[in-house]
């Protein structure tokens, strides 16, 4: 079989499908890089939870729950670098004035309602949890299942398992699918995707990060994923071990959703109202993305043809949904599908198959 | 011969040397990449000049005026890739308030009796160079000879004519000189020549430049390279082919002057008031590199024993001073000192030579 794409969805299909017997050659010109390369890699389905969205909501979480086990396989596989992938002890979202509080409520009680955990925190309680965090903050939404993952090793733990499961990486774009003469496709190809399957709706969304180095004497990093909204904007500061990943979530569509010169600026002024110690960080890189988005913000994970099984459209949460993806795709192959990932049936959409 | 070091000092030498006829060999963990692929390329000793400080008015004039046959000469060893390495049209600095504008008087006459051109604009000659600008610009003084190069163009020119002037690069950090068994070394090693030339007065300094990228619609980037000093702080606008490169020159020695989220985030608010339109550039990377600075900002460009000459501590200015270190490294390998580089002479400084 071919996986065409060597980012976290590919490389982990890639892996599972050459350590369960079969023959897997992955396609990609530069694997590990694209969007996976510069994800904040936040699992936050249920902080990101709202009122109707269910099927997001619902496949976010059942993958949150696939990622213990995942990582732990993954660390066996990969000869673990002793490294851990998670870097983030839970995520904390924080409201800086009472429309945003509203929020955290709203979330809280839908999210509670349809059966997760998440709690509610005054203001003391955020300090003790975050000292680092601003004095204007005023109410928190804690959900401990929410850890993050550090894209990065993440992405060093895949190349090793593929390495070690016998996968055959070739470095070269696929330009049509018809020139692969494996039985069986796995499209794993991101914002490419559409590329090679004409009308799946996917497209590309940019996203950037800027990656924070601390200095030494600098405020510590939160140990939690920290999510708010400052001025409107939506801010995130993800910790990693050498310092934070800081985020400006995207919610625009469109082709060009470049960050700007301006928004950065912006950017950096927001988080440093958050967390007022972080002007003393180093700005070590500012690096941008595109992401696979669907019309639905659900994957597009299912059968198009009797050869090819899509594995797209996952958006910003490509990292939280690689569990259930592989999952997902591994049933497929051998006829079977997982209902709890039934929602992402490109079938949905008119034009996703021919 | 052995060249230590592959940034635009160590390929230079290495390709003019090889064809002349030496045999050269030249190390470098990773060519190419460090100071020299950080650089924001300005050619400004006479904007930079200042009363007194002859001695780096002198050695940057003269290497300024062979940097046209230099380029000339490099494009057709390196078999030009049709780009042009030159990105300014020369350099315009830019007072915002009455104190730098008496500054830029100061310069003006200063050089000027030097016997370099300079040329004082009014308000409304500065906006008929560069429309761009802010209207708050009173004064300018205009170097048409101060031309930027495209630190990247260069790189890549000069990796070419290396190889095809024969010479062997070997891709390893050299960490004593003594295991090179060449008759003779140029240690152009940039930061790190001080630890393979003990008591060599060279110690590193960060500099961190930002790379904007046009988008479409945006407001078209000055032609000139523009400095200008806002709220006090140093900015600097180069022309790049598909953007600008933004910085901010960097006065403070020591070993951390990392640019913090706080330096950026002023850089970025400072270079808007510079250029309103600036803000809707996108920001495609920030970047950082050790220079190897020198305690007179003069370079060290002298034999320091009968096997080893050195070329090193050129701070900010390596790709002015490319030129003029060249035919000098390349007049001392035959036994002739080159007059116009006689103030780089490392003797100057007790503790540079064993």
């Amino acid at each position: 079989m071919a996986v065409v794409g060597g980012g976290v969805i590919g490389l982990s299909i890639a892996w599972r499908a050459a350590e369960s017997g079969r023959q897997v050659t992955l396609f990609d010109p530069a694997p590990a890089s694209g969007a996976s390369w510069v994800a904040g890699g936040m699992l936050a389905p249920l902080s990101e939870g709202w009122p109707g969205e269910t099927d997001v909501l619902e496949i976010g979480a059942a993958s949150l729950a696939r990622w213990p086990e995942f990582a732990a396989r993954l660390a066996a596989a990969s000869g673990s670098s002793g490294a851990d992938v998670f870097s983030a002890t839970g995520s904390l979202t924080v409201a800086l004035d009472a429309a945003d509080a509203q929020d955290l409520r709203t979330v809280a009680e839908w999210v509670g309602a349809q059966g997760y955990e998440l709690e509610l925190l005054d203001r003391a309680q955020v300090r003790a949890y975050e000292p680092a965090l601003a004095r204007s903050v005023r109410l928190g939404l804690l959900a401990p299942a929410e850890l993050a993952v550090d894209n990065r090793i993440l992405l060093d733990e895949l190349r090793r398992a593929v390495a070690g499961a016998g996968v055959h990486v070739v470095e070269r774009e696929v330009v049509d699918l018809d020139d692969l003469d494996a039985d069986q496709i796995v499209l794993a190809a991101g914002e490419r995707s559409a590329r090679l399957w004409p009308g799946l709706p996917v497209r590309p969304v940019k996203g950037e990060i800027l990656r924070l180095r601390a200095r030494p004497g600098v405020t510590p990093a939160p140990t939690h994923v920290v999510r708010a909204r400052v001025h409107g904007r939506p801010v995130y500061l993800v910790p990693r071990g050498d310092g934070i990943v800081l985020g400006a979530t995207q919610y625009e569509s469109g082709h060009d959703t470049a960050v700007t010169v301006a928004g950065v600026r912006d950017l950096l002024a927001d988080a440093q109202e958050l967390m007022p110690g972080i002007g003393e960080y180093e700005l070590a890189e500012s690096i941008a993305g595109l992401r696979p988005m669907s019309p639905d913000n659900v994957p597009l994970i299912g059968r198009v043809s009797d050869r090819v099984v899509v594995a797209s459209g996952h958006g910003r949460n490509g990292i939280l949904l690689t569990p259930i993806t592989v999952d997902a795709v591994l049933g497929l192959l051998d006829g079977v599908e997982l209902v709890e990932a039934k929602q992402a049936d490109p079938d949905r959409f008119s034009g996703a198959s021919r």
